[in-house]
């Protein structure tokens, strides 16, 4: 697989650049890195501002059988008529911040064919109960990998020069914990967290339901963790990402179920990680483990728990402002300030 | 002196809204929490986008005799001459969030009557040497106090529903530094940085310098902290926060020298602080134990040390992000969506 190569020339002129404009050194803190980073990744002293795409990747979970969630499945089917209405955080984030938007539907249970403006790729009806068996087949894995790499395509095609994925999917936190468990080698009682917000009662069956496919997916023949414990968007998000460092387009992460998509994507090529920012830590217990195993640091911890993309749209305007500052600030030279 | 109230009955209706918003209760964090806090200050359950003015406000200091500076004083009005061109960081910042700017000269040592775009109003050619003399008169104190007040008053006129105030002034850490220890009880160990970035040598003469200056205060028949250890720019930042504070707009606070003029402001009237939004704990140390004792959580840490106002500007769209998802979002009801 190939993964787009990063331009130290251009991460060290930056950096010159930076220590030339008129501020004591060091003291614009993390936008001084989050320039010089996109510099790097655009492999220009100066990078172009963001023309960010935002896709949502919509999936449902057998394993809410099990009494895992605060809402009903159904809920999911729900939302994206709420996304396609434009009522949802997402929109707004993406509005505010001018983001394109689009929600796929990649395994969602409920028919929501009818739904217009929106990505019609259904995969799978909801994933198989993962407490009990694989979340999707082999064929099915790949299909919805497949889904994610063509809308990362697709946005770059666009002119898109950032992309964020979104999750939408009712029992996403159980699949993700069980996906960090499995992959970053944390336990369940490390990564479990309360979701939409379940009362102790529904934390003890989620994390039950956690332990429980763990024990199964260590039983079978294949090893591919996606495809044992995972969801249909999660393993869209991964692909999003792979396509994203394939072409050499950054992506920054946003909460849990997308640090469980990325640690996905890693272990297919470790490589991804280098085009991937992480944008904010989030409320669910886990999210913060799972960042640290990727070797990302997140620049934001705004509480929130929401997925969709939020947080990393909501970050959008602190990034663009890190490059307005290294591309427009004057030079001590040419202001005519005194240095040291 | 009459500082505005917070309207409690505006902040209960916009926290039934959010609870009413298509998303798990509590899903948005903080962003929750400030359009809610908006909403308290501009009495509305659903507040106005913000129309941000910023004020830089400049002086000089006797201090920088010391030792205790990176950079000489009159760099002081070359960054003035830097930001009436448009090439400092600050100007970057308010252009990319859409703020107004002012920068006015309170007590410049240079000459800078010859810049054009910016406020004329100098009280006083940079303060006393604090280790040996009174930062300023009692009548210099209430002058620059003025300043700052009459600009709050002059931006709230135009339209500006949210003010921040920067500040440019070399030395201006060390005083802040004396003015945080006086106010909140600190000793200068706990309190005194790096500034600008003073080498190890520089930051034993602030040290030192502090700690001589804190003497000699308290030998003084004057029991205010900013006439005898502040700065001209310094005091017009307290005028400027209790103006607002008056006549009912919130603030942003910045970094260090922003959080000492905070504490001189509350030291006025402690209810002035309700009008404060503490935006970033700065690389500086004792910012975070000054904001502490202001009683304020920071919303960000993105390690910036650079003042003008600069950290503020930057999160102001996460602000607007708040307001307009509070604004913005469907209903669980209107979407149709089922509620847990």
């Amino acid at each position: 697989m190939s993964v787009a190569r990063i331009d130290t020339a251009a991460l060290d002129a930056a950096q010159t650049r930076q220590n030339s404009l008129t501020k004591p050194q060091g003291s614009l803190g993390n936008l001084e890195d989050i320039a010089c980073w996109f510099a790097a990744r655009q492999g220009k002293t100066i990078p172009d501002m963001l023309r960010p795409h935002v896709c949502v990747f919509a999936g449902d979970h057998g394993v809410v059988k099990e009494g895992v969630s605060a809402f009903p499945s159904v809920v999911t089917g729900e939302m994206l008529k709420n996304f396609a209405a434009g009522g949802a955080a997402i929109n707004v984030l993406a509005k505010q911040n001018a983001a394109r938007l689009s929600v796929v539907d990649v395994g969602v249970q409920s028919d929501v064919s009818t739904i217009e403006g929106i990505k019609h790729a259904k995969v799978r009806a909801g994933t198989g109960n993962i407490t009990k068996e694989a979340a999707m087949t082999e064929w099915e894995y790949w299909q919805a990998v497949a889904v994610g790499e063509e809308q990362a395509e697709k946005a770059i095609a666009d002119g898109a020069n950032i992309l964020i994925a979104g999750d939408m999917g009712i029992g996403n936190t159980t699949a993700s914990a069980a996906l960090i468990c499995e992959l970053a080698l944390f336990t369940p009682e490390e990564v479990v967290g309360r979701g939409t917000g379940v009362d102790d009662e529904a934390y003890q069956l989620k994390l039950k339901a956690v332990r429980r496919a763990l024990q199964r997916a260590q039983h079978t023949p294949s090893k591919d963790a996606m495809r044992e414990l995972g969801g249909l968007e999660i393993a869209a998000m991964a692909g999003y990402y792979r396509a994203a460092a394939r072409l050499g387009v950054p992506v920054l992460l946003d909460g849990f179920i997308s640090a469980a998509a990325a640690l996905a994507a890693v272990a297919w090529d470790a490589r991804i990680s280098g085009w991937m920012l992480a944008t904010h830590v989030s409320q669910e217990k886990g999210h913060a483990l799972a960042l640290k195993a990727l070797g990302l640091e997140p620049l934001l911890d705004m509480n929130m728990r929401l997925g969709e993309g939020s947080g990393a749209a909501l970050i959008l305007p602190l990034l663009q402002s890190a490059i307005a500052l290294h591309r427009d600030m004057a030079t001590f030279e040419s202001a005519g300030v005194s240095d040291k």
